[in-house]
C-alpha cells in the first residue's frame, strides 16, 4: 500500500479531535470545488460538528439545486474555525477573500488533485491521478466511515462528472467509475443533476452561439479556427461570463480543426486569449508562452496588450508557425 | 437469482455447439448496434469461428475506427450460417435487407435491451433494464470466460458509453458504473473512443448548427421552441441526415423551453416532426398521436402530410393545448 491511507488516517484523526469547520474553495468554483465542498460540511454536520461552507464567489446557478438549505454562507464577524479545510484549490492565493479571513485556526488541511499544488496546509492530500477532489472526499469519507447520504451523493457525483466531463477525459480512471457506480447505488439522482448541469443553460447562452456560429472564422485549411467575444456581446446577449465555459469546444470539435482560439476583449486594448489544441503535436502552451501566458499542452491562455487586430494577427500568425513547423517534422519523419 | 442465467448459459451452449456466424443489427446501425455486433463477432473468431459482422446500412463514418480490419462485411452471394445472432434489433423488420438474406440458418439468437422487442428468435435474451445491448454482451462474455481483448474493450465501451448518454440518461445503473470501469481496466482506449464520438463532427455540422441558432423560434412565453430544416438547408450546408442527430437538443436544453420541436421536409408537402419535453407532465407522445406518429413520454415524431406552414401552425397549437392543459392541472391541484 502507498502513503495514501496513512494521509487519509491523518486527516481523519485531525477532523475527529476538533469542533468548529469552515470548508473553503477556490474563487468562481466549479462542480467539483463545491460539490466537494457541500458533501465534506454535510458529512461533518452529520458526525455533529459545527460546520460551514464558504467561498469568495457566489455559487454558480446550476449548481444551486446541490445547496437547498444554503449552507454555503457568509461566517458572521470574527467567527474563528478549529479547523479550516481547503478543498480542489491548487495554491493559498486561489481561495482569493475567504483566506485573508480564515488564517486565525488551528490547522488547514488541504486536499486537492491539481498537480501544481503548493502544499500550503498543515496537512496536504494532494493526488494528482484523481481525475476530481471529489474522487478523494468520497475515499476519505469511506475510509473514515462517514454515512454518505443521497444529497451528499448528489454532490460527489456532480464534481466527479463535471471534472471528467461526464466520464470522457482521458484520465478518468476504472477506479472513478466504480465511485460513479456506487454514488448512483447511494441515491445520487441522475436525472436531477445531469439535467441540471448538462441539460439546461440560459436564453442568453443560445444568443452566444447564435453570434459564435454567425462569426467564427477558419483559416489554414480551416485547421485554425477562431471567434470573438466583444463586450458588446455580452451586453447584447445578456450573458455573464460563466456563459461562455465550453464555448470553445464548438469550434474545436469541427472535425479539420488543429487548434481553437477564443479572443475575449478584457478593455479595449486588452485581449484574453484561450487556445485549445487536438493534436499530441501541436502544444498551446508554447504559443501562449510567447505571449506571457502558460497552461497545458492541450489548453492555455494568456491576456495580450495592444490593439485587438494586431492581437489577432499576432496569434494566428504564431499558431500558424508550430502548426507548420509540426507539419515540416512530420514531412522530415 | 432470476432466470437471466439460466438464458445467458443457453445462449452460450449455443454458441458452443455451431460454427458459423453471422452477427446482425438494425439498419441506421447506432454506436450500441455497431459496438456490440463487432465485440461478439471478435470473440468468436477469437474461439476459433467463423464469424461475419452484417448490417443493412453502412458503419456511420464516427464508428469506423472501431472496424480497422472491416470484420463488418456483405456475405458472398449463397453463404450459409448454423447461427445468426441478431443484436440491439427490437424486431425482425429492423434488421431490413439483412434479415431475408439470413433467413436459412439452424438457430437465430436475439440479444437486446429493447423494452418492445418482439422476441423474433429461437432464443430471446432481452433485458430492458439494461441501458444498453453492449451491456449484455459484456455479461455474456464474462459468463461465458470468452477473453475480452482491448479492440472488444473498445466496442464495448462505444456502446456502453453512447446509449447512456455518455452515463447521464436516468437509465445508466451501478451495473453501468462498474462494467464501463472494468472496460477501461481492460484497455478500452477513453481518449481514441471519446474524441472519435463525442469531439469530431464535420464541418457541415458546424453550418448545420448556423442555421439553426439563426432560424430557431421560440414561442409561448419561451416555453416553446422550434426549427426547420429544409431540403435546401441540406443541399446549402454539405449536410447529410445523420449530421441531424442530437440538434434538437440545443434548442430542448434552454432553460425555459418546456417542448422542443423539428420540423423536417421530407416533401414538399410531407414534414417529419421530432419533439421532445422536459417536463414530466407533458407527454409529447399524446402529441405526436394526434398526427398519425407515437414515441415515448419525453421523445416522440410523426410525418405529416400538407402544406409546411399549416403543419407548423397545427403542431405548434397542439403543443399549446397540451400546455395549457397543465398548466390548468397544477394551478388546480
Amino acid at each position: 500500500m502507498s502513503s495514501q491511507p496513512k494521509i487519509i488516517r491523518k486527516l481523519i484523526e485531525s477532523i475527529r479531535a476538533h469542533q468548529t469547520f469552515c470548508v473553503v474553495g477556490h474563487m468562481r468554483p466549479d462542480g467539483d470545488c463545491v460539490g466537494s465542498q457541500l458533501a465534506l460540511t454535510l458529512a461533518l454536520r452529520n458526525e455533529g460538528k459545527d460546520a460551514l461552507c464558504w467561498n469568495q464567489d457566489p455559487l454558480p446557478q446550476k449548481y444551486r439545486f446541490l445547496d437547498p438549505d444554503r449552507i454555503i454562507e457568509q461566517p458572521k464577524a470574527g467567527k474563528k474555525f478549529d479547523c479550516v479545510i481547503a478543498t480542489d484549490a491548487a495554491t493559498f492565493d486561489r481561495l482569493g477573500s475567504v483566506g485573508e479571513c480564515v488564517q486565525d485556526r488551528q490547522v488547514l488541511l488541504n486536499i486537492d488533485h491539481h498537480e501544481s499544488n503548493t502544499r500550503y496546509g498543515d496537512v496536504n492530500w494532494v493526488s494528482a491521478k484523481s481525475p476530481s477532489t471529489a474522487e478523494l472526499i468520497y475515499r476519505l469519507l469511506r475510509a473514515g466511515r462517514f454515512a454518505i447520504t443521497k444529497p451528499m451523493a448528489d454532490c460527489l457525483f456532480t464534481g466527479v462528472s463535471t471534472d471528467t466531463g461526464s466520464f470522457q477525459y482521458p484520465t478518468t480512471r476504472p477506479a472513478t467509475y466504480h465511485v460513479a457506480g456506487d454514488l448512483v447505488a447511494r441515491g445520487a439522482n441522475l436525472a436531477l443533476i445531469c439535467d441540471e448541469v448538462y441539460q439546461s443553460y440560459p436564453l442568453s447562452r443560445a444568443r452566444l452561439l447564435k453570434h459564435l456560429y454567425s462569426t467564427f472564422r477558419l483559416t489554414d485549411n480551416n485547421r485554425i479556427a477562431y471567434f470573438w467575444l466583444k463586450k458588446k456581446d455580452f451586453t447584447r446577449t445578456g450573458a455573464e461570463s460563466a456563459d461562455t465555459e465550453g464555448l470553445i469546444d464548438h469550434i474545436r470539435d469541427i472535425e479539420p480543426v488543429i487548434v481553437a482560439c477564443v479572443f475575449e476583449e478584457v478593455e479595449p486594448e486588452l485581449t484574453r486569449i484561450s487556445l485549445r489544441s487536438k493534436s499530441h503535436l501541436v502544444n498551446v502552451s508554447t504559443i501562449a508562452a510567447q505571449f506571457g501566458g502558460g497552461g497545458h499542452s492541450a489548453a492555455a491562455g494568456a491576456t495580450i496588450p495592444g490593439k485587438p487586430l494586431s492581437v489577432q494577427r499576432r496569434v494566428v500568425a504564431a499558431i500558424r508557425r508550430v502548426l507548420q513547423e509540426t507539419h515540416q517534422t512530420q514531412c522530415k519523419n
